[in-house]
């Protein structure tokens, strides 16, 4: 385990991808109290909701007006995500927003169809127009997420060559540029990964590129996510997405009224990385008030473990 | 990853550990089929009751008519759990049970005390006690749990020496009456264990006793299990003990009306060894309707992960 990061850097995606999936909306009022919960533990990177189409996700339409009335911290950067160049102008156009541009590319063509409406090989092109739009406003990009990165509810099996070649394609497109690298995040969008395919194609990626930042967002479908997280922080990664007291779910797997877990609790993997002696900068108990608080909000009981047993610390001497 | 074993025996906790918590009693016939719902899926080994103090857990009073009415199978071990001389022969008395006799060992005098009302040494000794009773009606220990390994929520923390001194305890005293060794099993009967702290002290008990087996009951009290039960096969360990559905709790640990989680969910555990090409001899499926029934019949959403998402297996070609 010599690669254990000695800081691992958490990133908050539970004020979108939580109370986006809800069918009840949410005042911007409870959900500006989360987020502000969110910052006060620690967390140093909260996604707080979307620019997207509100015919699509009504439940984010007020997400100009909820990062408006939040609390901010300074050394907080705050986030909304966007899919189509209105959202980017609207996003550039809020003052206080974060923008850290991101590209996104797809390991299977179907995945990339229903969600884009194109392959995979023509989403990997319009990245070319984001990035030219980020360059024409000076913006670097931050991250490149590979979606799927571990499997496809469409198509199955995911090769490694599938992730390597979006790897390429960015580190060449990159290069002609002369941009300079971003985060590598690959992504579990639909709960396929396990320990032993995060080491393996972490190791793949890094192999490519030793000196870029590798991150991973994590969905906890079917219960391996801390593993995930546990063996991907034993390849070096130190850089995860999570939600806070696991909010969110995932629309593409579920069991009659239950939907399946989503992304990995925020404050599972806090717990888990001081426990094992890496720094994350956040306060656990806050964190674990912040989560108490969005189970308050949602009204049901949410998927976190250590919410609902408290941390370690009071029982240490 | 070179120590993970090509097979892991995972053994089912959850009739006993999931119905008595609870305050409401379950009919022995909702029990029974949730018992032959686990066999089905091919668990060899099933705790479904226990032989105690019927005034301390009113919940498991019939544990003795439950299984009668259980259609068994020729190739499955069903266990009940005993704490005393009665119980022991209550299930010595009773046709068809497997008896499977464990010992207990303490890490910490607070826990003991509470539990047994003596000291961990004390506690220690009582098993010589034990190990009589056994060898008088001819049955070997099968395993010795060492309760508490990891931490414990009266002393705190837990060092791996108070581990290894019941281990060369067991050693001495098995070596003393020429007795073979029991399987060891580690629990981490609160929820304190990390990955890290897994490999550690597997490692430790390893390295004393290097041709036993070891084992570990496991509970994802703080949301660590899955991981912890990862770390443990990448130590060779090969011997789980888990319980469908995530089914149990903790009574030690709760926030609110909210259980904390109770022990590692079995299915869970089965689908993520599957995922990482590891043979566990059950039908995934199968486990997961044995969980889906569980929930059925305590009636409100239950731990497990992969019974609400469903396995991967239809969507691989």
């Amino acid at each position: 385990m010599s690669d254990l990061p000695k800081f691992v850097e958490l990133h908050e995606e539970g004020p979108r991808e939580g109370f986006q999936i809800e069918k009840k909306h949410y005042p911007i009022e409870q959900r500006a109290a989360l987020v502000e919960a969110i910052a006060e533990a620690g967390v140093k990177k909260i996604q707080v909701g979307s620019y997207v189409s509100p015919r699509a996700v009504p439940t984010m339409a007020d997400s100009g007006d909820l990062f408006k009335i939040i609390k901010r911290k300074e050394d907080v950067r705050y986030t909304l995500l966007w899919l189509n160049e209105k959202g980017f102008q609207q996003a550039y156009d809020t003052p206080g927003i974060s923008l850290d541009p991101k590209l996104l590319f797809y390991t299977t063509d179907e995945f990339s169809q229903r969600n884009n409406n194109c392959t995979a090989a023509e989403m990997r092109e319009r990245q070319k127009g984001w990035l030219d739009a980020y360059q024409a406003k000076g913006l670097g990009v931050e991250s490149a997420y590979i979606v799927t990165a571990f499997g496809c509810n469409f198509e199955g099996h995911v090769s490694i060559k599938a992730v390597t070649d979006n790897v390429q394609w960015i580190l060449d497109t990159f290069a002609e540029r002369d941009l300079s690298l971003p985060n590598i995040i690959l992504a579990d969008t639909v709960g396929w990964a396990n320990p032993q395919e995060v080491k393996r194609r972490i190791g793949a990626v890094r192999e490519m590129i030793p000196d870029a930042r590798i991150g991973m967002h994590i969905h906890d479908t079917r219960g391996a996510g801390i593993a995930n997280f546990v063996a991907a922080m034993e390849m070096g990664v130190d850089l995860f997405e999570g939600s806070v007291a696991g909010l969110g779910g995932c629309p593409f797997a579920g069991h009659g009224d239950f939907n399946a877990a989503g992304n990995v609790c925020t404050e599972d993997m806090a717990f888990i990385a001081q426990e094992m002696g890496i720094e994350t900068g956040i306060d656990l108990d806050k964190l674990i008030d912040a989560a108490r608080l969005a189970e308050e909000i949602i009204g049901r009981p949410l998927n976190g473990r250590v919410m609902h047993s408290g941390s370690l610390d009071k029982f240490k001497r």
